[in-house]
C-alpha cells in the first residue's frame, strides 16, 4: 500500500466547514476499518443508512450494515486494511454532501473461496448533517476494473 | 426478461408527491435507455451529476455522463435493454431522495471483448428536486454476484 497522502478534491464553491465535517467522517471510517473496530465504524452511519457492497449485496438500516461489516471483519477482512487515495467532495443541499472515495484494499479471500488480489475500489458516500456530525446515509462500493479503464469514452 | 411489474418499495413516511417525482425519473430513464435516446436520458441528470459505472469508471458532470452513455449506446449497448425489477425510495432531506433500483440487463460484449450474460444490477440514485423535476445528482451501479449473495451475513 502507498504511504503518500490522499488527494483531496473539494469543489471550490463548498462551505469549508462542510468539507471538513465530511472529510472527518471519511477518515474516521478508514481508521475504524483498519482497527477492525466496527462499533466506531457504525457510529458514522445514520439509522436509516443503506449500503450496496462490491458484489451487490444490499443492507437496509444501520443495524444490518453494522452486522454485515462485523461478520466480514471476523472472517475475510480480519487482517485486511484499506488506504484512502482520493476524496472528491461536493454539496448537493444544505445538509447533504457527497464524497466519492477512491481507496486501495488489501488482498483477501471471499467466503466462496476466490482470492482477490490488492485492488482499487470506488465508493460513493452520501452524508447528512446530524447536528454537526456528518453521517453516511447511503454508500455503494465498486471494484475498479483497471483493464476496462482503458475503454473509458470520456478519456483520451 | 421478465414481463412482471416492478416492485415499488416506498418508505411509508415519504411524501407521496416526492415518491411520485422520483419514480417518474426512474422510469423515464428506463424508457430512454431502451429507446437508446441518450438526450432524453441526460435530461434526467443535474448539471453536476457524478456517475460510477459497473467497472468503476468515474464521470464528473452531466456532459461527461452523457458523452459516456452516448458512446456506449453506439457500441456495446446498441441493442441492449434493461428492465426495472424493484425500486426502493426514501427521502433524506426536503429536496433530496434516494432510489435503490434493481434491474435486469440484457447480455452484451464489453469493449475488451468479454461476453457478459444477462445480469442483475443494483443502482443507487441520489435525486434532487429541481423545481418539481427530480433529477439524478449521483449514481453508482454494481453487478449483483448471485453466487456471493448466498454468503450475505444479514440473510438466513
Amino acid at each position: 500500500m502507498s504511504l503518500t497522502s490522499p488527494v483531496l478534491n473539494v469543489k471550490p464553491t463548498m462551505d469549508p466547514a462542510v468539507a471538513q465535517g465530511v472529510l472527518k467522517s471519511v477518515f474516521e471510517m478508514e481508521r475504524a476499518w483498519n482497527a477492525h473496530d466496527m462499533q466506531a465504524y457504525a457510529d458514522n452511519l445514520t439509522d436509516d443508512c443503506q449500503w450496496v457492497n462490491i458484489v451487490g449485496m444490499f443492507w437496509d438500516g444501520k443495524t444490518a450494515v453494522h452486522r454485515a461489516h462485523e461478520a466480514f471483519h471476523q472472517t475475510m477482512f480480519k487482517d485486511v486494511g484499506y488506504k484512502v487515495e482520493e476524496v472528491m467532495v461536493r454539496s448537493i443541499a444544505t445538509s447533504v454532501a457527497i464524497a466519492v472515495v477512491t481507496l486501495k484494499v488489501g488482498a483477501f479471500t471471499t467466503p466462496g473461496g476466490t482470492r482477490m488480489p490488492e485492488n482499487t475500489n470506488r465508493l460513493t458516500l452520501v452524508l447528512v448533517d446530524e447536528g454537526g456530525q456528518w453521517r453516511i446515509s447511503s454508500a455503494q462500493n465498486t471494484v475498479v476494473d483497471m483493464r476496462a479503464a482503458g475503454h473509458d469514452p470520456t478519456k483520451g
